[in-house]
């Protein structure tokens, strides 16, 4: 493939014949065009994004599309985490039947997490499954969403209740996009980053800590922290593409992150990865509380978190925190849960987190009373 | 496994992982608890069924079931084609989810076609993904669409629109059950044995020729001709899971069938395997049109699809049919189109059925208009 401007990271995922690329450069979007007219010759592309995003991003997207002349079509929703519903998956699927896409057709889910879990899970149900391509624009979908195929809708029961395993054909992450996200949405996507350190590579934890400056502030060590944690994810889906086993790694921070993200409404009060560190926080404590973990990490990790801008505490969280039945309710009814036994991403200290699947409600729900 | 009746035929669907069997027997509901106990150790069951399947089968379902002492819910949805909706999907999901069914347990799909479709479209989405076991109670469903993983739902642009290639982990094909069919929805039903005749087994069709007044009646060569059916789909869909070459032969008359569906409002008025049978007609009566086939073929394949109770032509339909171009635009509309060409199964005669993807849309208007 040649392009005009070679990329500065691309990161294989090796699954097969659902293998596919990530390419991390400044101007993946720019060069979009080259790569799918390369790619996918003949095919129709219909963009899913949301409003924000269009103003910031679609023009530059359609200018790549158009200089190759590849045709197009645009699926708009409003921003924001309630895009994840029934009736928005609803519109834009029927949405890509509308505009007669084929099964040799893509979607393009240009966008944060919401537009690649919402654009993803419409690709995996259309037409019983269409090819898409993921363009994430925000820090949280470069390093974690857009990458694994996994795609999803919010329930009233719970986060991504439903949802497929759908992989993209290509991931193109645009480091300029980045620009535009407000301090508080990059380090919220940058939880997800320091979380690949905290599971199996306290080496990268280590190396976040000494460049976090750099990474805040767009040198080279930011892209090089993106395509580690792109690396890092690829590892895990490789080995574990439906999470059947060591893949539940990822979800370090989540079950208690899913359940303070339900209780505060899914809404600007708590981001995704705000939830997600005080999760990974908790997970510390709780582990050192059992005497699993030495508490010095803990006190090392909250300390990289609250320095990357990032909440660590219940207290944190502004507004009252709901009772600890209700916080306890929703993470029984979080899918990580088989036969009534809570599973927890527990941990041993920075690059030693396991699976355990016995975890006690009691036992929680006695830690988080205390952590009030 | 030791049953205490063996089935009379068992079909393997050999595709890898997600290998299967099909369990062709009087008596498979009854023994539905023993086998799923042995090969699901520890789960529980939502029970997806219609409202008229749940009164004549749910009680032998539930009997077994509380034999071996396994947990079960139940999620009964209105009959026919219109449960095949988005609402109703979500309705099916939420109930899953309300009833807090984890990954590790499995819906069940008694009934028809449309619970088939239903249920495994909301097994495969419901926590991303839930195994599921059919137990189709209709002739249609024992031999089609139970086997080979298709599922979905029907959109406002067209029938199955949307949907998942999710395979069950189990097919329980309960021959007394067809004892309940009306001689109608029994005849629908064979239109999809008879396929597999035309597609690529003469031999097959000649038999069933032979043999149609004991199929019809009940005798062992009725579990015969569902087990061969069934063998004949898994033949085709084990060679092309996804549908992405041969699958399509499964589609003969399945482009006229579908838009007469669509244009009669999936109901009552033409049965899916009614359309189908019109379909096959039309397929092989174009073919023939083209000089691809022996016009005494058509002539034969009319006279066993009459002689088993189908309507093999237009005018077979009851009521006002909608104009050709309406029809025309029904058929463009139908996913077995690429780039603009339609896809159609055409045939060299009774079972030499082949993919045609150049088909001029012209040329089927002309047909179509002169066969009203």
């Amino acid at each position: 493939m040649s392009l005009q401007h070679p990329p500065l990271h691309t990161v294989h995922v090796p699954l097969g014949e659902r293998a596919y690329d990530i390419v991390i450069a400044p101007d993946a979007i720019d060069s979009a065009g080259e790569h799918l007219a390369e790619m996918f010759p003949g095919a129709r592309f219909g963009i899913v994004t949301d409003e924000n995003v269009a103003a910031a991003q679609l023009p530059r997207l359609l200018r790549s599309l158009d200089a190759k002349g590849l045709m197009h079509t645009e699926i708009v929703v409003p921003a924001g985490e309630a895009s994840k519903s029934w009736d928005r998956l609803h519109t834009v699927a029927e949405a890509v039947l509308a505009a007669r896409l084929e099964r040799n057709d893509l979607l393009i889910a240009l966008g944060g997490g919401v537009i690649g879990d919402l654009a993803g899970f419409a690709a995996a149900i259309a037409r019983r499954g269409m090819d898409f391509v993921q363009v994430p624009t925000s820090l949280l979908a470069q390093v974690d969403s857009s990458v694994g195929g996994k795609t999803g809708i919010n329930s009233p029961h719970g986060k991504n209740l439903l949802g497929a395993f759908h992989q993209p054909r290509l991931v193109l992450a645009d480091l300029s996009a980045l620009e535009t996200l407000s301090p508080r949405h990059f380090a919220a996507g940058y939880a997800e980053v320091v979380k690949y350190g905290l599971i199996d590579d306290e080496d990268f934890f280590f190396w976040l800590e000494a460049n976090f400056n750099e990474i805040a502030h767009g040198g080279p060590a930011r892209a090089e922290a993106i395509a580690r944690a792109c690396a890092a994810k690829a590892r895990v889906v490789t080995a574990d593409e439906r999470e059947t086993g060591d893949r539940a790694l990822l979800n370090l921070g989540h079950t208690f992150g899913h359940a303070l993200e339900k209780v505060t409404g899914y809404s600007d009060r708590l981001l995704h990865g705000e939830g997600v560190a005080i999760g990974m926080a908790l997970a510390h404590r709780f582990s050192a509380r059992l005497g699993l973990a030495p508490s010095q990490d803990t006190g090392r990790i909250e300390a990289h978190l609250k320095n990357a801008g990032l909440p660590t505490t219940l207290a944190d969280i502004p507004g009252d925190l709901a009772p600890t039945e209700t916080l306890m309710d929703a993470i029984a009814q979080d899918k990580k849960v088989s036969r009534g036994k809570l599973t927890f991403i527990l941990t041993r200290g920075i690059g030693k987190a396991f699976i355990e699947r016995n975890v006690d409600p009691a036992a929680v729900s006695a830690f988080l009373e205390d952590m009030r």
